[in-house]
């Protein structure tokens, strides 16, 4: 057997490695077309702030190390230019040679990845992207040249990781992002911490927002202003390298990657496709969409190993879950955010907490936001998402696994996470959010998020904060009154008729209230994720949802 | 509706709030016999260390907070002495003036805990437990006075918790305990790391041993040495107190703690209890068993407050996650270990790898160790455990979700957690536990244990080392020859024939090489977790499982 592999990074080598140890006798050729194989592309962003201050810790793998341990044929600088599914056959490119050459296959293994989406803009051409350690070498020289100002347009994952660590290199940043916050991903009240975090640390934001022209030392925004730019790095996204496969008439799915089936084969008889380039099947959904993502890059590549060898396969829908490290905080999500349901007309509820990383009467607790998305007719998970100092990359890793477990929304309260104070709590912050999740299924709570609020004081309710006086003195709702909690019992009579709507700092005392007020036959619901969540949503977000 | 709960701490706390909450109406009178409620006794240990320097803090609520925010009616220092099930009547003693009366109830909750087992010694009345904010003021009591050397009974989570933090506090400290290894509920080689982080840290260990008899400033051990104990602690373990409910006729469980069907009920009608006193269903067996731990105590209290307001419940068996902090290391388990799946004959496999806690390429990954045990027969996961310096808390509440779920173990793999270079690595090394379990299960992988390899050698086993020379010469398992893995091609012909055993470092080269050598048509296994899991089963263990 003969396998060829086209790309050479993540699902690509996962292929590779596993093929070899399951078939000892097969060729394998793997072509690459950049320099290296198997680097650390996650890491490029580290290296070009000096987190990571040797290069060589990025080359993971070497043609010479694989061919040594795997009897790998890797070949690099080598660019697979189109397919000839008929005849079992590839023509390939020597980027250095220039020469050409045919290379038959049994099985076909693309993996080309997703290439940086660049648009067309005036100037563009002096951009820079990072998917490789070629680009960032070009950005380290860059930045360790004269460049003093850097533009970073986009504000996702590579773009904030990018401020980051420009930044680290004393450069004056500016992110550029046409939304309204910055990582999508999230919900712009979930973002806004990170939002803070990056303009604390020095990073300049520009939201809703974009470049229009690129000069030679400065980028022109839509607004009309300009921006120094010594370095631009273009970070708006990724698109799938479909291009080699529909050349070669493979399908293709809606989101423009290439079509696979629950074994990663295409439309093309022995030729399976893995990673970035390829569509993959929503788990929250069933649909297909685009999940550029390491970790199913990898499961991918060895289960395509695993299918060309004849072993049974799992079908693996994605939850996409992800995280991002922005200077002391971290942000991370799963499946689905709230925008998308909204866009979606999906129902759904949705839990705000604002617990600590460990108990708080053990030293060096930090706080986190959660987010918890809930189907109401099944109590599935949709999504989940947190921001933070510590500990979020756990509580997301849970409800991720939660997720794929069928575990529902008000089981996530059931969970038993390891506690000893320094780790975590009694009741776990995802505990915390299961209990939540259960009062709203069974009814004995109802809440409501901070961007209907509005409309619901439009509509004559009144909001009441069961704060402390001083808290509420430290900054409130408008239009909130204030009873704390411990009098509410006995000023519950002060209230108004009609419908109530009860508010704390992250919501936890506003639920006891609610609990009261809705006992003593109030029309009460609990604000959701208290006046944290407010101020992060109503206040440091430009937009309501 | 009059409820009575019986015990101010944990259990009985999360049942008054909640019924509170669901009942606004309701009599809620806690007895509590201690000074205080719902005190943080995870805490204790770090107190009397000086890790949390404020006394306060460990008073998370006061009979005062109590009743002014939940109308709950609090009597500390009042201990129930009787229950009348038949008259629905408590006979309650205030310990400070010696009345006794009766309290009438609707319904009856008992959260009682669990006490520390002193063992019948001469001279034990000296010994001091750590259960409660009175012991904690003795034990600070005598380290803030002369006391400069201490034995601690019993190497389990507290009796660790406590040799840290008496380190902390500048005594010499000996931990004597009967097991030959620290920390029970892990297997001996899992828990070798941890032995060796104590010593590390000044602590001496004395295993395999007992104290015999304690006299004024030293105990005897059982090998007739003594060891200087200026303050000696007994951390032996904990026995239900169900004392006050056998002596009203209500039912005990196999192991000695009050029997509860899934609604939390006793055998007494309207008498239910919660807690560290009761029995629990063991989620892997399914069998009735003892898990005094604050987490499904805590889920106990709000689901009898559940149960007692009429509200649907679900059942919810414990896999018991837990968790120490030992200096600089963490040690976790979840579920059953080794020990007891061969103690209950039940077969399983088990699996070691020693991941590092974030991608190597990012600067300040820790190393840690981990073990899975599955089901052979349904891949189920029955347990896993931890041991490592940073991350360990992670993967064990991932594996505990996982096994909540129904995720098998094989499908850990496909479970998508969140990876940036600091935070984990794209295969996780909970993905990396389900690869090798898929590899079990398929077929593709055979391996074989630390404990097993003495008889497999006896039995003419050649045992192959794929490491490189160097590593090999730094320390290798005795008669194992040196074949690097990269060499393993061309010199396999130098092998003899009949069973092969292959090693390496931790198991992941071993697995390649025994998937060369299976294919050449040897009969091989790979060492579980290589030569460091051997390491620290069959040298720094004292025996073998």
């Amino acid at each position: 057997m003969k396998v060829v592999i086209v790309g050479g990074v993540a699902g690509g080598m996962s292929a590779a490695t596993r093929l070899r140890r399951l078939n000892e006798d097969a060729r394998i050729v793997v072509f690459e077309r950049g320099a290296h194989v198997s680097f650390a592309n996650c890491g490029l962003p580290y290296y070009a702030g000096g987190v990571i201050d040797d290069r060589d810790a990025l080359l993971l793998q070497t043609p010479e190390s694989l061919a040594a341990r795997f009897e790998l044929d890797v070949r690099v600088r080598t660019e697979v230019t189109s397919i000839d599914p008929e005849a079992r056959a590839v023509t390939v490119r020597d980027l250095t040679t220039g020469v050409e050459s045919v290379e038959t296959y049994d099985e076909l293994v693309l993996s080309p990845g997703a290439s940086p989406i660049v648009p067309d803009l005036p100037g563009v051409e002096r951009a820079l992207v990072l998917r490789d350690v070629e680009d960032v070498d070009r950005l380290v020289g860059a930045v360790d040249g004269s460049a003093r100002t850097a533009v970073i347009v986009g504000a996702g994952f590579i773009g904030i990781e990018l401020a980051e660590n420009l930044r680290r290199r004393g450069l004056d940043v500016t992110v550029v992002e046409l939304a309204d916050q910055v990582l999508g991903p999230l919900d712009p009240e979930m973002a806004a911490p990170v939002a803070d975090e990056l303009r604390a640390n020095g990073v300049r934001l520009e939201l809703g927002n974009q470049v229009t022209a690129i000069g030679a030392d400065a980028v022109t925004l839509g607004d009309g202003g300009t921006v120094p730019a010594d370095v631009v790095v273009m970070a708006i996204g990724v698109r799938p390298e479909s291009a080699l496969a529909v050349a070669a008439g493979i399908a293709t799915g809606p989101r423009g990657g290439i079509a696979v089936d629950e074994t990663m084969r295409t439309s093309a008889d022995h030729v399976y496709a893995v990673g970035d380039a390829v569509e993959k099947i929503d788990a929250v959904s069933g649909q297909s969409g685009l999940v550029p993502l390491a970790n199913p890059a990898n499961r991918q590549g060895r289960l395509v190993a695993d299918v060309i060898s004849g072993l049974p396969v799992r079908p693996r829908p994605v939850v996409g879950t992800a995280i991002v490290g922005a200077f002391t905080l971290m942000a991370a999500a799963v499946g689905w955010n709230e925008k998308r349901l909204r866009a979606a007309d999906r129902p759904y509820r949705a839990i705000h907490t604002h617990p600590q990383s460990h108990a708080g009467y053990y030293p060096g607790a930090q706080g986190m936001s959660l987010k918890l998305l809930v189907d109401p007719d099944t109590d599935a998970i949709l999504g989940a998402q947190g921001v933070g100092g510590e500990g979020v990359d756990k509580r997301i890793d849970v409800i991720a696994t939660a997720m794929v477990g069928g575990v529902t929304a008000s089981e996530l309260a059931d969970l038993e996470l390891a506690y000893a104070p320094q780790f975590g709590s009694a009741k776990d912050p995802v505990n915390m959010l299961g209990y939540v999740a259960d009062n709203l299924r069974a009814g004995t709570a109802a809440t409501i998020q901070w961007h209907e609020l509005p409309a619901a004081l439009d509509a004559g309710a009144t909001l009441v904060d069961v704060r402390t006086p001083a808290e509420f003195a430290a900054g409130s709702i408008p239009g909130a009154v204030n009873i704390e909690l411990d009098a509410l019992r006995g000023r519950a009579d002060e209230l108004p008729a009609g419908e109530l709507v009860v508010t704390c700092q992250v919501g936890q005392r506003g639920h006891t209230a609610a609990r009261i007020l809705r006992q003593l036959g109030c029309d009460v619901r609990n604000l959701d994720g208290g006046y944290r969540t407010w101020v992060a949503g109503a206040v440091r977000t430009d937009t309501l949802v």
